[in-house]
């Protein structure tokens, strides 16, 4: 199955309707398992839309925290058992590790949250993430200007979206605002996740000279992706949450929101843009009008 | 902690920057905990906006089919151990259920997409929720134009959107188009769990005369939850998947997507609009201009 499947559709407008043929987005389940010696394991079942599994199967599993680097994976495959029909073994994504490989489950189990100090909270969920990753230091800084055109770039760089009026998107760009790769899903998670294993296998990770930008808002869980990836600066074109705002401020992390148009709002990390481009930008705004 | 919290942020816009302090919609874990006789599990860890924590939790373990009625429910509360602090203590949800409840825990491994005979696929999620739910019938039928003013009525009573400028909501309407109840929440789904969480806890379920409305696209999970409460016709604001239209197909569902404006696609169930309304539009549209 492809990326966009056809779909009639009564399109109603103006007190007028009309059928007609209709693209939409494909959402189908991908099977992840782990293959480490003789032993397989089911990691996840997660609606995806196809295209990229290999990339959303290592970025996801590194995201998680179950693998550390490339270099943990020996092979990635679709389904090779032929018992299973051809279409569906296009669900199902073998990741075999290498033999060296010490994959860390715990993360799956999803209480990485609590602790027994204090339950389970915002700061907890914090403290977990500290155990696995260091805060980024420094290094990147951007003209606040060059970020404006992103989200255009990235857009119209979206070929399913076209299509289907409806994908979510995360893209890569360079400190020069060009774009450099970018992944579409009909969730948030799985595009990042596609980016993401892309750059690992790739082997552009930590991804420390990178700008990344997605489509909608950003929460606690796309950040923690971001981090573990080494993004030093994160743009959502939707709002933030308070835990996302809380990563980026603990992590050293750039976070970016609302960026639209001509404007933005920087809730962490202002150190990344050139201060003397924020400073003449603040003299020339004068005072206040009053207004 | 509230659905809104404050942070500082720098607001640039057409070159200029100045720093000022805006809301940002809260997220924090929520840990859902059911007691059965002497034994206690945990069940979820969500990532969700506070607020309505009893509605989500019963919602979710409606959706997920854990539980099938308000009965098997005897008592919710937040967590009284002592020991927890008093602010952590509000993330973790006790559902209490009724000594005649027998909860069906299989679904939340979340292998319920697989079958031995086609591997995992959509088909197989379809068929494994058919297992579950008959398709529903007739019923419910609404003028076209009713629908078009949903969207505004949702988001003009949107609370926390408007004071954070990002969250999701669902939103139950009659059959006249007035807004019954709405939910709000940083995850559509949690919005949608709390919203039919309620409507179990207020003995509104099957909610078999309501229109349901959500921000964003329609997906498979999101359609299974509106299809395990009854409802006969819901409205995504966006785009849906494919298998949201298989689920909508399939089970009896009317599904309108794009609702905007002056304008909706519908990708199931036609015959919950009036024909006669429907024709008439048509007649009235006259001829292909051939432009």
């Amino acid at each position: 199955m492809g990326a966009v499947v056809r779909a009639e559709a009564l399109a109603y407008e103006g007190g007028q309707s009309v059928v007609r043929v209709d693209s939409v987005a494909a959402e189908e389940p991908l099977e992840i398992r782990l293959l480490l010696g003789g032993e397989t394991r089911t990691i996840a079942i997660t609606m995806r839309t196809p295209g990229a599994d290999f990339e959303l199967a290592t970025g996801f599993l590194f995201g998680e925290g179950v693998i550390s680097s490339g270099a943990d994976v020996s092979a990635i495959s679709y389904c090779v058992d032929r018992t299973i029909g051809e279409e569906q073994r296009y669900n199902i994504v073998n990741v075999r590790l290498a033999p060296r490989a010490r994959p860390d489950l715990r993360p799956l189990e999803r209480h990485f949250f609590t602790s027994s100090a204090c339950g389970v909270c915002g700061k907890a969920a914090l403290e977990a993430l500290a155990i696995r990753r260091k805060p980024l230091r420094g290094g990147l800084t951007v003209d606040p200007k060059l970020l404006l055109g992103l989200p255009d770039k990235l857009r119209s760089a979206q070929g399913v979206f076209d299509a289907t009026g409806g994908l979510h998107a995360a893209g890569l760009f360079d400190p020069n605002g060009a774009l450099v790769e970018l992944r579409e899903d009909v969730g948030r998670h799985n595009a990042l996740d596609k980016l993401i294993g892309w750059s690992l296998l790739q082997g552009h990770i930590p991804l420390s000279e990178s700008v990344l930008v997605f489509s909608g808002r950003a929460s606690y869980e796309l950040m923690q992706k971001a981090l573990v990836a080494g993004v030093p600066i994160v743009c959502a074109v939707s709002a933030p949450s308070s835990l996302a705002v809380a990563v980026a401020q603990e992590f050293g992390m750039t976070l970016v929101g609302f960026l639209r148009d001509s404007r933005f709002n920087v809730y962490a990390g202002q150190n990344r843009f050139d201060p003397s481009l924020l400073e003449a930008d603040r003299a020339k705004a004068g005072p206040p009008s009053g207004r």
